[in-house]
Order: structure tokens, then C-alpha cells, then sequence
């Protein structure tokens, strides 16, 4: 009867990976003290440390014991050894950068794009851009440890295709992995833009927390989870839609999911633009909305606020549902500032119980715009760092 | 920017506590097979099997190889080496096991009880029993791996105390580890009973599934998360919380927490059971709603139908957010049989996503009222036989 899912060690004790991953903090360590931290040899310490010198990961340097004695080795965690390559796509712009293995960017390109021109103009044009910017940080493509890429649409995880994105005509079950990866040579990782963008937050300004949600209220509204740490997927990989629970004030707002009373309908950049439309005001997107609110339009700044109450209504059972200790809410409404926040901390505060809100903030996003490069080099990074990852590219490469 | 939470790896490479965890799925091995299977030199295999062996976790024979060669000794976990303490605490009853290192009951009790009575008289009772049930089953308080228990209240996931549980007088912030490890001499984990139902019917029905909410709908309502194949606790231990969040068509009921439209105060046992009397009918709890469905009676069989529905409403908004496999419906209520789980599916499938229903399973308790002591069993297994707390009780005690 006992599951296979043990609960995981909090540090994997062996293997390669498991010495780089103690390296990873930055502080360089004699082999006495990689032996102790992991229980090993040190007959078995010696050739995994030759191992990650010789793929570029770690350096060593020896130093005068203070003492005396003859010197020891120290070693550490390189993070110039590689590069990742990662792009935030948008419905209508770009952003992309080579990063190094801590995630900061060595060189970046923004650009405007239609992301409806669909995958292979979109796509050639990555390739290409990734070229250049290897160029410009004077690296080559053999550099590259992989590719991240964020997406406007949702991900089937195990394949990193898209499914039925309403937004991104010609993308349906497009093998963008195999597309990237022959023009840049790398293991190519996809997700959607706010799964990427938590990551990226999660990463960046709350790496201790282990339960975080990251609300993006754009053109649309969705959410990416970390749950103990990671990034909660779900089944499918749909995870976090949000846009499409029942708003409690929905009422019979016509969705284009072809439900009605989603929150999407009645809070999103999109339905707030609309509301002010019918008022008679020259709001086409979630930026006008902004610029009015900026502008000190009071109806604007009502449907705003109005617009945080409802998402904070949805997000009150996401807190009663998950318990997290920090919802980070970003995306271009976000720009608005505290009008949004002041109405989202009003309605969950109102509907949650008092155990559940007792250390939660409710915080814009740190990150910004830069959350979706940040979160994709993220996503990369971890995923080649990861001990079962090194420890089988190293078993692949020759001895 | 690296987090510090890169992803774990799925096996651990190594510590005895690895090697363990790959032979609990009961096949056993040989030396060269466990050096293979882990990567670690053979040299360092053989003490961390003797240090197992020492320890009664694992055993080895000889078996003639069919080459005629020397034989080789294979080592198997050995599930009856430990016993875990398992007690399911409910308001007003109470079920305690003995069990092998794979939950498998080896003796058992039930009895009534009022939880209200206080944490003295209840744990001192729980204290008693486990004694006689190790005596029952042969076996010593030094064979106790662990104790578990589940209590129908909110736990801090830290300390193992109750935090101002409702329905548990006297309980709040008692040291419900310290006063039953007096008694029995080992660990004791302390869990809220729906989270510890989870874990059961997790470990015992789908042990394949990593994304699994199992909602308990009795008195109140609650519900355990599995995401990632581990338990979500949340930040504070509260997750799951769903009987106050606020219900679609809630209206303006009162609940216990002070709010209004919460969940619980229209689709829990009690509230239905107070519908049904103020249509004249004698309800007092959630038992008498399913014998008025068992009867026949149709405006119970109504009532029950709805409650599904409200529930139904809620749950589609948890299969927006975590995106999971499989919802199990327990708790007395869904004794009821298929008219609560016909107006979930309805309710779930109306407000949902394709994507997110596509692969999704809406099933009944298969665990019914063993979920409690097999979750209870299956919490203290799996930290007790996780590679890091094996390799810390092997590393104390003397070479």
C-alpha cells in the first residue's frame, strides 16, 4: 500500500548533479568538505569533481591554509560556463535574451511582432535573433545549455505544444521544440507566458516562499502556481486558468470561451476597456485603461477597482484552496498600481478565513516586464542544473 | 537568480536511504544491480546494505544462479521489520491499527468517543489502545516506526497542534506530539483528517495520479490536495479549506464562520439535514440525510442532488486552478451514493474547461471509512522510510 511517491529529499546525496547543486550557492568548498556535505568518499568525490570541471560548471582554485599546511583545492560553481537563450513571445511583442547560468542577461532584444503571423515566420525570426545576441555576448551556440520560451497560449507539458490557442491562429499542436532546437541546437522548453512568469517571480524575489501565486490581468487573465517550491501544472498542464472560473458578480457576461460570468468577461483589460467604451470613453486595450486611470479619469479608476474585487473574489477561494503566503499580481492592468490591488487585498481579505490571511501579502509584481525573460532562462536553468539532468549528461559524455 | 528549489530529483542516487527506496516496490536485487540502478561503486553499496540489514529493513538469501555459478545474494525490503501506529480521531468515533511498513493492517479498533471530551482522556485512551493493539499483533513498542493520526480540525503543519479547531474544545494549541510520543516512545505526525484521507486514497487507489483532490462532505466540508504526488499543505497547513468559500448560489445563508454563502452552510450534511427538517422531516445529521435517500424519499433525494451541484460549482473552480486527474468524494454524506456525485459531475462538467475535463475522473471513496487509519499509516510510512530521515537514524545509531 505504500505510494511510490516517497516525499523527495530535501538535498539529493549523490551523484554529480547532487555536488553541483550544493555548489550552486556560490561558495567555493574543499573536497574534505564536499565528502562531509554528502556523505561520499572522497575516493568518489574526485572523479564526479573532474567530471563537472571538465563540462565547464565548476572552477578550482587553491588556496594557503591559513595554518600553513599544503594548500587545498577549493571549488566552485561557474556561472559563465554556459548560457541559456530566453524569449518571452507576446501577442504583439517580443522579448529575448542570452542569459548566464544565474539567469542574468549578458545580451537582450525587444521587438515588435503578430504572433498571429504564425509559428515558422515567428519562429525563423527567434533563431535568428538568438544567433545575434550569442554574437553580440561573444558566445558561441555550443554555449547554449537550452532554450525557454514563453507563450500566450496553453502548453501541453509533456510535448510543449500548444492546444487550441485562441489567440495564436496556425500555432495548434505546432511542434515548437523541434523547430527552435534545429536552428540552436539546444533542449527547447515551452510554457505559457504566466507559468513562466511566476517561475520567473518566484525565482527573482520570493525564492523562500514555497506556495506563491502569480495573477497576470492583461488582454486576458490567468495565473501560474508554485506549489511546495514548484511550479503546479496540473494534469494536462492547464493549470491556473483562471479566466474562466464563475465570477460570484459575473452575472450573464457573455465569455468568449462560450460560458457566461467568467472572470475573464467581467475584469479582464479586454471587459474593463468595453465597460468604458459604453460610457463613452477611447479605450481599446488594457493600456488605454492605464493611461486613463494615469490620467485621473474617475470612471476608469471605478472600473478598475471594481475589476481587482472581482478577480480578489475568485482569488479568495484560491486562498482557501492553496494557502499560499504571497499572491503577486502583474500584467499590463497591474500598471494601473493600487487602485487594482486596493480592490483585490478588499475582497479577499472580506472572504477569507482569518488563518489563511494571517501572514499573506498581495503584492504588485517585482519583476515587471521583465518577468517572462526572467522566469524562461528560470525554467532552463533549473531544469539543467537538476541532478538527474547533469548526472546523465555527463554519463553520455566520453570519459 | 537560481532559486534555491530546483526541481528534485525522481530517485534519490544514493545513502542507504536510497537504496531502500528502491526496494520498496518489493523486488529484490543483487549487489551489481543496486551498484547499476544507483551509479555508486559496489564498495560503497555493501555497507549501507549491511547498516539496512542491521536494521531489520531489509533482508538477503542466496539463490543458486542458473549458470551453475557462484550464488548471488539478493536483498528485498522486508515490510514486517517496523510497525506504524495508525488512529483515525473523529467527533464521534474513533479507529486505531497496527500496521506493516505497507499499511496493511495487523490489528485493529474501534470505539466511540466525544472529541470534545479534551486531549487528556482522548490521547490517554489513544496511548492504552496502541498498547494492547501491539500487544494483539505480537509485536513491542520498539517495533513503533512512527505514530499517525488524523484530527477533525485544522493543524499547524510545524508543530503538529490544533489551531482553534471548532468542533474540538479544549484542543487548541495542546501538544498533541509531545503527550502521545510520552506514551509510546516514537515520532508522531499529526494531520487534519481529510488531508490524512487524501494520502490514503492517494497511496492505495491511485498511486499513478499525481494530481488528485479528494473533498470529504459530511457535518462540514473539506478537502485534502495532492499536487505533484505530494500533499499541498499551504503556507500555514490550511489548504484545502473549501466549506467557506462562497458558493455560487450561496445566497445569504449563514455559516458558522460568520460569513455568509459559504459552501458549508448549503451543501454540508448539516445544512442539508436542516433543509429537510424544515420541510418537516426528522434529519439531524448527515446519517439520517442518507437513510431518507436509501428510503426513497424524494425531497431528500432532491436536496442531496443540489448539494452536489453547489459543491459542483465550487469544484469547477478548483479544476480550473490545479487542473487535476481524479476528485474522490467521501465523508458520510457521499454514502449517499450516486445522487451527490450525478449533481457534482453535472455542476464540475457544465463550468469547466474541455482541456481540464478531458482525461478528468469524478469517483466515490473506494478507501470508504478505512481512508482515515490507511492515511494515518501511509503519513507515517512515507516520512519514515524517506532516504533522508533513514540515512539520519542510521547515521546516529552505533556502527
Amino acid at each position: 500500500m505504500v505510494s511510490n511517491e516517497l516525499s523527495a529529499p530535501s538535498t539529493s546525496q549523490s551523484g554529480a548533479g547532487s555536488l553541483l547543486r550544493l555548489l550552486l550557492d556560490g561558495r567555493p568548498r574543499t573536497r574534505a568538505e564536499l565528502a562531509r556535505a554528502t556523505g561520499l568518499a572522497r575516493s568518489t568525490v574526485t572523479p564526479r569533481l573532474d567530471a563537472l570541471i571538465e563540462a565547464g560548471l565548476i572552477t578550482s582554485h587553491d588556496e594557503a591554509m591559513s595554518t600553513g599546511g599544503r594548500p587545498a583545492s577549493r571549488f566552485a560553481f561557474n556561472p559563465a560556463a554556459r548560457v541559456t537563450l530566453a524569449a518571452d513571445l507576446g501577442a504583439t511583442h517580443a522579448a529575448v535574451a542570452v542569459t548566464d547560468l544565474t539567469g542574468a542577461p549578458l545580451a537582450t532584444r525587444r521587438a515588435d511582432l503578430d504572433i498571429a503571423d504564425g509559428p515558422e515566420p515567428i519562429l525563423d525570426w527567434l533563431v535568428e535573433t538568438g544567433h545575434q545576441l550569442l554574437a553580440d555576448a561573444g558566445r558561441q551556440v555550443s554555449d547554449l545549455v537550452g532554450v525557454g520560451i514563453g507563450v500566450p497560449g496553453p502548453v501541453e507539458h509533456s510535448t510543449g505544444r500548444l492546444t487550441n490557442p485562441p489567440i495564436m491562429p496556425g500555432w495548434d499542436r505546432y511542434d515548437v521544440p523541434a523547430k527552435v532546437g534545429a536552428g540552436l541546437h539546444a533542449p527547447v522548453l515551452v510554457d505559457n507566458d504566466v507559468n513562466v512568469m511566476a517561475l520567473g517571480e518566484h525565482a527573482t524575489t520570493f525564492p523562500d516562499e514555497d506556495h506563491l501565486i502569480f495573477v497576470k490581468v492583461a488582454t486576458g487573465i490567468g495565473s501560474g502556481i508554485i506549489s511546495g517550491g514548484r511550479l503546479h501544472q496540473g494534469a494536462q498542464g492547464s493549470a491556473g486558468d483562471l479566466g474562466h472560473v464563475l465570477a460570484p458578480h459575473g452575472g450573464d457576461a457573455t465569455c468568449r470561451c462560450g460560458n457566461t460570468g467568467c472572470l475573464e468577461a467581467v475584469a479582464s483589460g479586454a471587459a474593463v476597456a468595453a465597460k468604458l467604451r459604453e460610457q463613452g470613453l477611447d479605450a481599446q486595450s488594457s493600456r488605454d485603461v492605464v493611461a486613463l486611470v494615469r490620467a485621473g479619469n474617475m470612471a476608469a479608476t471605478q472600473a478598475v477597482r471594481q475589476a481587482g474585487r472581482d478577480i480578489g473574489e475568485v482569488l479568495a477561494a484560491c486562498v482557501s484552496l492553496l494557502n499560499p503566503s504571497v499572491i503577486v499580481v502583474g500584467g499590463s492592468l497591474a500598471e494601473a498600481g493600487e487602485m487594482l490591488l486596493a480592490g483585490v487585498r478588499e475582497a479577499v481579505y472580506r472572504r477569507s478565513l482569518p488563518l489563511a490571511t494571517q501572514h499573506l501579502r498581495i503584492v504588485t509584481s517585482q519583476t515587471g516586464s521583465e518577468a517572462g525573460v526572467v522566469g524562461a532562462a528560470t525554467m532552463v536553468i533549473q531544469n539543467a542544473l537538476s541532478p538527474t539532468v547533469i548526472d546523465a549528461a555527463l554519463a553520455k559524455a566520453p570519459a
